[in-house]
């Protein structure tokens, strides 16, 4: 079987410009909300009572840290459409390092991809994993297991294929080198920045146990995951591999338990890669674990594809094509890709 | 000048009912989206050079430590009506150790007041303040001075007027002594629980600085802040008196500078004070503080009203009232006062 079928996404590509999303019409929705979902609690004890004054010239308040801590729960937003097209939720999972700002407005503005398919009518339940944005995070290293990264302003320039390999990034936004032909929003990249947040390396278990816990509260699913969440999104399909309905991986870095691929082959599922990869120092790798596992997908009956966008003609995409100023071009063919798999509801 | 005009409130309060927004009808809205706006760059330098591997089982990533910083930015999310009744737009400030979930729905899964005034047809600007939720955190002792408060699940049950002072908490929910007549969400409480977050007491003025940079972008605007950001709600509106067109604060923790209150001479501002709070410990001087800052801004010529909620037949609400079972009867309180004070479109 090719890995890609190029007929078939060459006519889900011409497809899309006629039904990309109209930004200009107002969204409708039934009902929007949050919850937060999973985690444990855990006892701390043997320290000292403290006291302290919240607000300046406030009144002091005592803080016992001993006693049981709430830890490692995950937050979700969802947006419920008021004319439902699509067959099941659309779950969006961030990557590492980031939270689910990702899919919204990109940083120079334009609309993200949470706002198109839920134009398109699709429920969408956009999250922050365990440890960051509004999920929390606990106390390292009692509960959380070593520290925290952090990574400095030109860290995502140059690891997420945004410039020109490294030393491309400069202080001065003139000054900085980007791929050539790069889609980027270069002028939102310092707003770009300021969505990181700090991630742990030793929280994989932690993220899985709070998705799984999401997938079990809202039910059948479709799970559209970027980068760090390849882990987690296919770990957690092979987990509730009757719940998940499709997996759309959007260059995913890591991926699930090979051995146990069978498990996902009743589950459609989707690759996307960007460009560049060849250019860079582990991408190459990164990507043919993916197309590893995509390939075990498919020795156990699955269904896979593989969408190197490249080689359909798509040039200039980063590590985060969500943001990228064709980034309405991408979720279309993935929307024509849910549509050719019957995943929408029927008229 | 009487403090409350009781005959006001009560026919504020008997409009109430009949303005409640009503939840089965669709949300329609001409946009939404985020951003995230201030903050500042940081040098750290002389720390040694980390080989991270992200993904268990990925390529491993050199990551300098050293370099350059974005910190202290915080993160709004905004959602505009379809049809905006609004004069200005609504930016929703949350309170300590929490994030903008505390306007979203409520723990026990009813609709908030973000909800409530989006439907009422306000622009509404929901937001996490610097260090927490999306906004990120900056590493410490490095750039944040002081280490993060992390709340035992206790803390805030005892602390919020949600159960009946020191050790009215327990681990079982059915053995929580809960205020007389609370009308907090008690069967959420372990939900609430996980929307909090750890928090500094050294950062206020980072925080300050980037509520005025939201401000300075998002132009004339109410504020609706709720405890620690009493003192930010007040201070912000200190620094641009020009932009801020109203002030509504629930339960301040702390106020602005008293011997500026002139400043706010042309801001209309309303305190609003749930119940139990001659039975804390601590409330009592909070609210005192609250009531001479409320009583300078109107020797200096200012309106300023003050809502004692018991005092006007209200009683049973926590210093969560956003989240009490009553918490629209509230919103409409607080959405008649918007209108008396003519802060809404002209029909």
């Amino acid at each position: 079987m090719p890995r890609t079928s190029h007929a078939i996404l060459a006519t889900m590509l011409m497809m899309a410009t006629s039904v990309a999303a109209n930004a200009a019409e107002p969204i409708a929705l039934r009902d929007m909300g949050s919850f937060h979902v999973g985690g444990r609690l855990v006892e701390i004890s043997g320290k000292p009572v403290k006291e302290i004054t919240f607000t300046p010239g406030g009144v002091p308040a005592k803080v016992d840290p001993n006693g049981t801590y709430q830890v490692e729960q995950m937050y979700v937003q969802y947006f419920l459409p008021a004319n439902e097209t699509g067959a099941y939720p659309l779950l969006l999972w961030h990557g590492g390092g980031l939270t689910g700002v990702t899919w919204e407005t990109t940083p120079d503005g334009r609309e993200g991809w949470l706002n198109y398919f839920l134009r398109k009518g699709w429920s969408v339940y956009n999250s922050d994993a365990v440890e960051r944005g509004r999920a929390g995070w606990a106390q390292y290293p009692d509960i959380f297991k070593g520290e925290p990264v952090f990574l400095t302003t030109s860290n995502p320039f140059e690891r997420f294929r945004i410039g020109a390999g490294p030393g491309s990034y400069d202080p001065d936004p003139a000054k900085r080198k980007l791929m050539p032909g790069s889609l980027f929003p270069a002028e939102g990249y310092d707003n770009f920045v300021k969505q990181n947040v700090p991630r742990w390396t030793t929280t994989d278990d932690a993220i899985i146990a709070a998705y799984i816990a999401e997938i079990d509260r809202v039910g059948p699913c479709i799970l559209l995951f970027h980068s760090q969440a390849g882990t987690f999104g296919f770990k957690v399909a092979q987990a509730r591999p009757d719940k998940v309905k499709a997996l759309i991986a959007v260059e995913p870095a890591g991926v699930g338990d090979p051995s146990r691929a069978d498990v996902l082959k009743n589950i459609p599922t989707l690759f996307i890669y960007g460009d560049y990869i060849d250019r860079d120092s582990r991408w190459p790798k990164i990507r043919a674990t993916g197309i590893a596992f995509a390939d075990s997908i498919r020795a156990a009956g699955g269904s896979a594809d593989i969408v190197d966008l490249p080689k359909v003609g798509i040039t200039g995409n980063s590590h985060m094509m969500m943001m990228d100023k064709n980034n309405t071009e991408i979720a279309a063919l993935i929307q024509n890709w849910l549509e050719s798999k019957g995943l929408t509801k029927k008229p």
